[in-house]
């Protein structure tokens, strides 16, 4: 494996036709060097998740024909779904994978949208960690008032794209192109049905509420278990790692007098983090992820 | 990365001639399929240590062909050093790596030692995992008496070898071919400068006094940082992992009043042995190795 990686996953506004899905898809398949690795489709969102990775100019190339190919296919004036959106290709979000910095993606994420903006005259806005302005580092912030209400406003001085030109494309509208470290969707489980007591520990430790600002979480019921469940996004896991998130659930728990029953990774999460949980409780020193011999396999 | 790998590495006995065991790894490099990892000489020992890891195939042929190369090249009757040894190659360890089993690096070996048996009539006796008696499942009886000893007991019915004829080979003396599971070489630094202590926790964990039976342990003295470090093989960490090590040794501390204050990884270890230390202490559920990304990726 290569030590230089991205992972992209852009998501289209396209849910129901699959033939459309697997011509976006075949545009991502046609660049060398670029695997992709996962989609799925939602036809109430009439939208599709595409995840795939492979070297940075790579990964850019295959990112900027999936939505050339989308933008040839998709009418966003005819579109209708329930999830937010404002484009064809909706948000085309650059993660770093192995040895690759977000600082990387970030400039990786700069030279496509510029590349989208210009050659397919779709105006495009900069978020998250490759966000221009301060505003703008919220997706749901660029997204505000979505297709049709960006359609109206984007004449406005504060909704002017990055790139590309201030009027939407007639059948693409717009695309936000960002850069994020990983996400990892985690959830912890508690030995009571109380949800009341999930609630409040999601309060605890999310950013919303004055928590880790990195960390998303809701207290949930899982009814077939019986048991209330604090359902977590880990936004940056460099910056607030899955033992911190833990041990702070732990903590808030014992006020109630409750105990985590366990734990669970939803999807793909890095090595590094799971790597980072064994360091902190093994209290390792000097630990080096190639002493880990599959690692150095790959070298 | 194949999922099917066997890591073998074999101990010559030849540390101080550098030509000698540069044709030795010529050998073993010849073999395509087969990766030279690592190498070390010890010219006090007089012995070479030669790490290289492929297919189960592959590396059977290269070990086959660095015994073949050894014979040739050193003469045990001439041999002296402070390590204990029975031959030229001394011992061909067959250690399963990703999705290969122990039983199949037991096959492997016994494959292995026939061949060697045979073609280079050299007495071979499995060890191990791999032996056929249970008295020779520990390696130092295997090499009791060493070359000089086996060489005038090798007529006795309890030292004939499973292979090859029961008389040493002229040169290359007798080999030992064993199959066992990766080897972790694991410190645990205490909050004391009082080696005693730590020795006591050595022996409440080591099998040779009761303890684990597939761990070893020692006390000692780290002067340079003034503490006393148990240190530690863990030789089959699938049957007692690093996290039950690291919990019995906190726990005998405590009845000290000692606390650990690091711990330490000495060299490589499996990928699945950190992720047993994560899952332990997050409390994961259901969690497969193939939701690491960087595992994922290598499909």
């Amino acid at each position: 494996m290569n030590s230089k990686l991205v992972e992209c996953v852009p998501n289209f506004s396209e849910g129901r036709r699959p033939e459309v899905v697997q011509q976006i898809l075949d545009a991502v398949r046609a660049v060398p060097g670029v695997r992709l690795l996962d989609y799925s489709s939602d036809a109430s969102h009439n939208r599709s998740v595409v995840t795939f990775v492979g070297e940075p100019q790579a990964v850019k190339e295959a990112a900027f024909r999936a939505a050339e190919r989308a933008m040839t296919l998709i009418d966003m004036e005819q579109h209708q779904g329930a999830h937010p959106r404002i484009g064809a290709t909706d948000v085309i979000p650059l993660i770093p994978v192995g040895d690759t910095t977000l600082e990387e993606c970030v400039v990786l994420a700069r030279e496509l949208g510029q590349q989208i903006g210009e050659q397919l005259q779709i105006p495009v806005y900069l978020y998250e960690a490759a966000a221009t302005r301060p505003e703008r580092r919220s997706l749901p912030q660029v997204r505000r008032g979505e297709y049709e209400g960006l359609k109206s406003a984007i004449h406005l001085p504060e909704r002017q794209p990055d790139f590309g030109p201030a009027r939407m494309h007639p059948t693409a509208g717009a695309t936000a192109v960002g850069a994020r470290p990983p996400l990892i969707a985690y959830n912890i489980n508690l030995n009571t049905a109380d949800v009341a007591i999930a609630k409040a520990i999601a309060r605890s430790i999310r950013g919303s509420s004055g928590g880790y600002p990195s960390i998303k979480a809701l207290g949930v019921l899982i009814e077939d278990r019986h048991l209330a469940q604090v359902t977590i996004n880990v936004c940056n896991y460099k910056e607030v790692p899955l033992t911190r998130v833990f041990e702070t659930v732990r903590s808030e728990a014992a006020r109630y007098g409750v105990q985590i029953v366990g734990s669970e990774i939803v999807g793909l999460l890095p090595l590094e983090a799971l790597l980072e949980a064994a360091s902190f409780y093994l209290r390792l020193e000097h630990f080096q992820p190639d002493q880990v011999l599959e690692q150095r396999l790959q070298r």
